[in-house]
């Protein structure tokens, strides 16, 4: 250790003494987190990133001059040199792990004053995100925010270490980038040399990194830097941490998961000592139809149920169009929640469900062990018995039924509403880690804004072999070389095995409705650059944000990182963005076009 | 390894099969680096990041459609399945690591054919800068090219490895960040959300990773992405990537530049088995008056010496008035370059001399003992004895003159002229890594252009104690607590001991002439942040790609990254920067000055 302030040398951080270092002298440096005064004893309590120690200045042993302990506050940085001993029988903290030691000082430094702070960084203080945002470095003290730093740290390595011992190389993509048209807004760099022209910040290495296998790279690392220009929603930030990944010579999706599976495993267990165990795989329809979602958290029950062939037959006419329409009836037993919902909450669930974009949701509640609700006069018997059946439904339960002549709607609407009721009911263990695969995506699905086709991933995402014959004709068929990792209902993480086929690449761009000259525009590059030996391959990205708020147990992505934006984007600590001079913009050749917004900040 | 493709599993990468793989069967994959055919036997030169293994098709053992292989062409990707052999005696190539050892093969898969590629990647082909990088992904396929990007991931896990080992802990400072005055000029990011406010690039992580001090990280590292919006020299890029570390509790030089020492050390000694040993300090002043340059190349003599108390006694007007007016006359002996340099090639030495800003240069020649110069005759017998004894000149050499009022530009002119002729006759042993420190820098240098002083580093750099207090009333005065680390002439790295008293620090800005209403607009975070317990602080950052470049042996800082850009700041595989759509612009809330001048990629 190098640290020496006239004549002190650190002998560990804080946190790091133990019962070994016991009667030696010994040296550290801190921040006073608090200080106890008792005239001719003061105690302090010295942190640093790994803990707390106590140091205690005796009026009667101090070497130095008392003043200075007398002038002691909390944030004052100090350095402190003294005997480490046992504590006394009646200090002895025993949560804290440097509960049974403490320094007793001889000499002591003031390195640095502190005016008095805006929270507390002791106590479970909780200021506001705009004011702990603000004062950034000052919340990075509070511990629960350092371990989330630290964690990030040792996440990073374990990540390196584990790419690093399978071969994988790292490379840097740029950040200067070109703007692509499919995907998420980019943020745009304008450029001085070429007016009128722009940078893009790129939204993934994605198109890099593929390069990079037709390079002969083999097999690809990075921890990449990401951004989108998107309104941001709580677990997202405009720029953003991906942990990237890309190999050659591999075809087939296990290639792909069963590597980043080990990396997932190893993560969980040797940051937080958690076994993931194997990873379920469930393919994309059929996550939909049992969770009504592609993401699904399984810490919990309440399966959707299709019960369309019932409905279809029914005398209800809503139910039976939703069915002959192409879409379906599907319901969710709420097991044991008939005690629990009263009539005021039951019509607040169906709000919350047609807040989703279902038609509405209707329910057969079991006060006793026979069914109750004005939907049954438009089944038979053997109908409804069927339902019970199928949803094992009994005294105290609901079933919810939702139906629409849209497939997706249903899905989706039972899908949230599933959570909605787990949050509600605490059915939750969040004491559990439920990562698993989820496979075999559609390669399309139609926007109806658009009025056409779009990839559901990315246009460089192979398709299943044997739907490669209906790209061009029946899209909705084609089903695509991609997975995504989920936990606990997040979208961790996602790849594919990519199109190395220059022709497969150039049908794909046409089945996307792309004409020969606006492929050639966007990708001409990279659609030539298939032409001269690509290897098969395949990769994955996953959010490296995401992953340490998981592990951390939060849920709130800006926790985890240095210096986050907010909501608007805007960074507090800087007070970014901000206003340049006219010159600045002159020389890239562009003007501002006024407008009345306020400042948002 | 994972690799399957229709059941074959590599075995090893090309390069890493070795005599004890003898007789068994392996896959190997790879890209056709040549083949020779003979008809019934094929040799093919198999290429994978790793090096390249020889494979022998022979029609009467290949078990597979040998028609596959008649088709065969450089740069098709083939998986091979075979036995592993040694050589034929007269077939063995002992310069190739797997020159003894070849596959027969008995099984083929053509996993992606190539087009002819516009280059070679075999043979020593140099193509053109333009055409290698717009095919930069088969420019990397070249051992070349693909030995620095290895390389350079080789480093970074020794940097990461070791600043780890020394309990420095990786944050990612942000990307969208604000624009700072100081410096170069910034990349600016128009915002969507704030009309007519920039997000800027930063230049580096600076303020970040000082505010990360104050937070409490005590040692941080990261490998940041940096940019600067400037016109491009040869070794220059707009990003680039620094290593940028920063530490607590330190005050004193030496204990920043000794782990970063460490480091360098390690680097060289890990990646190309060199030896750098301990690194030599030199005061800046020691540096430019010896070397006429705060980034030394000592791999060389042609040391400048100072002969102003000689000069200033002479009869030679300039030379005398140069002296008076507080400048210098300096001299450089080119030794034993008498013969090598005619007349003309003189001349062309002092229009090289003129080039630098000096107004003009005189030599004295000794074809034999004697000096012979129009110079002679305003100096005296002792004078010029004096400089003989100085220069230690002799027969064969030429002892060069530069005077000016301005000691800058006499240094300048023979710190360039010293390193001009040091190329021209080949006085650099290219074998050697001469790496040392330049230390105890001014902290302002003088600016022609804003005639006023400027921080010669950055205003965050701590002054030497005891010059603080010429600060606010004899800048020129006062050192700085900062250092450089230069190897063969690059700077490759600096950094200081930072202001952590938040008077000092606003005393500092006022030193530069910033008005309290400017320092608080654009600093005033950053000097409340001190406000709270600033530790002593310090650190360093140096440049990666420049650092892969020396090691590598290259003078292109293009040619150790993945993706470059070009001269112009453009990157030609993306074809970047490029023209966006109406919408994205109006977005952004600008509009574009339209500008004649054409398309400049």
């Amino acid at each position: 250790m190098l640290d020496i302030l006239d004549g002190l040398e650190r002998t560990k951080f804080c946190g790091e003494f133990t019962t070994d270092d016991l009667d030696s002298e010994v040296v550290a440096h801190g921040w006073v987190a608090n200080r106890r005064d008792f005239g001719d004893l003061v105690f302090v309590d010295l942190r640093d990133r790994t803990g707390k120690l106590q140091v205690v200045f005796d009026r009667s042993k101090f070497l130095d001059d008392y003043d200075k302990v007398d002038k002691l506050r909390n944030e004052f940085v100090i350095s402190v040199c003294g005997k480490l001993v046992k504590r006394e029988e009646d200090t002895i903290d025993p949560k804290s792990k440097t509960g049974y030691i403490e320094i007793r000082a001889v000499k002591m430094k003031v390195l640095a004053k502190s005016l008095p702070i805006p929270f507390q960084i002791n106590e479970d203080d909780s200021p506001s995100d705009s004011v702990r945002l603000k004062y950034r470095y000052l919340d990075i003290r509070r511990d629960v925010v350092m371990q989330k730093l630290l964690l990030r740290n040792e996440i990073c390595k374990i990540v390196r270490d584990f790419f690093d011992n399978n071969s994988f190389i790292e490379v840097e993509t740029p950040i200067l980038g070109k703007s692509t048209p499919e995907g998420a807004r980019d943020y745009l760099v304008p450029s001085r040399v070429f007016p009128n022209k722009f940078f893009a910040l790129p939204q993934s290495p994605q198109l890099y990194k593929q390069l990079l296998m037709i390079s002969g790279i083999d097999r690809y690392y990075q921890i990449a830097k990401c951004f989108r220009d998107e309104d941001l929603r709580a677990d997202r930030q405009p720029e953003f941490t991906q942990v990237d990944m890309e190999m050659s010579f591999v075809d087939k999706e296990e290639q792909v998961m069963q590597i980043t599976e080990k990396l997932f495993v190893k993560i969980f267990k040797d940051t937080i000592g958690y076994d993931l165990g194997t990873l379920p795989r469930i393919t994309y329809d059929e996550a939909m139809s049992k969770y009504g979602s592609d993401k699904p958290d399984t810490r919990f029950g309440l399966e959707l149920v299709d019960i369309s062939d019932l409905a279809k037959d029914c005398t209800l006419v809503p139910f039976k169009n939703a069915v002959l329409q192409g879409g379906s009836v599907r319901v969710i037993n709420g097991k044991g929640m008939f005690e629990k919902l009263s009539r005021t909450e039951l019509e607040k669930l169906v709000t919350f469900v047609k807040g989703t974009g279902a038609p509405g949701m209707s329910y057969i509640t079991f006060e006793e062990d026979t069914p109750k609700s004005p939907l049954l006069k438009f089944f038979t018997k053997e109908q409804i018995d069927e339902i019970i059946k199928r949803t094992n439904a009994t005294k105290g339960d609901v079933i919810f039924f939702v139906a629409d002549a849209k497939n997706k709607i249903v899905l989706t609407a039972l899908g949230k509403l599933r959570l909605h009721l787990a949050e509600k009911f605490d059915l939750i263990d969040k004491s559990k880690f439920n990562a698993l695969w989820v496979v075999d995506f559609p390669e399309f699905e139609y926007s109806d804004e658009e009025e056409r086709f779009v990839a559901l991933h990315h246009p460089f995402t192979a398709p299943k072999d044997d739907c490669i014959k209906y790209l061009l004709t029946s899209p909705e068929k084609v089903y695509a070389k991609a997975y995504d990792i989920v936990i606990n209902g997040y979208e961790v993480g996602g790849g594919s095995i990519r199109i190395h086929d220059p022709e497969l690449q150039a049908k794909m761009f046409e089945a996307l409705g792309m004409d020969d000259k606006k492929i050639n525009e966007l990708f001409g590059f990279f659609i030539e650059a298939f032409k001269y030996g690509a290897p098969p391959h395949g990769g994955l990205a996953f959010g490296l944000d995401r992953l340490v708020m998981l592990l951390s147990g939060s849920s709130d992505i800006k926790s985890v990182i240095a210096f986050p934006k907010i909501q608007t984007s805007a960074d507090l600590v800087m007070e970014a963005p901000d206003f340049v001079t006219d010159k600045q913009i002159e020389e890239i050749h562009i003007s501002l076009i006024k407008n009345n917004s306020e400042d948002k900040i």
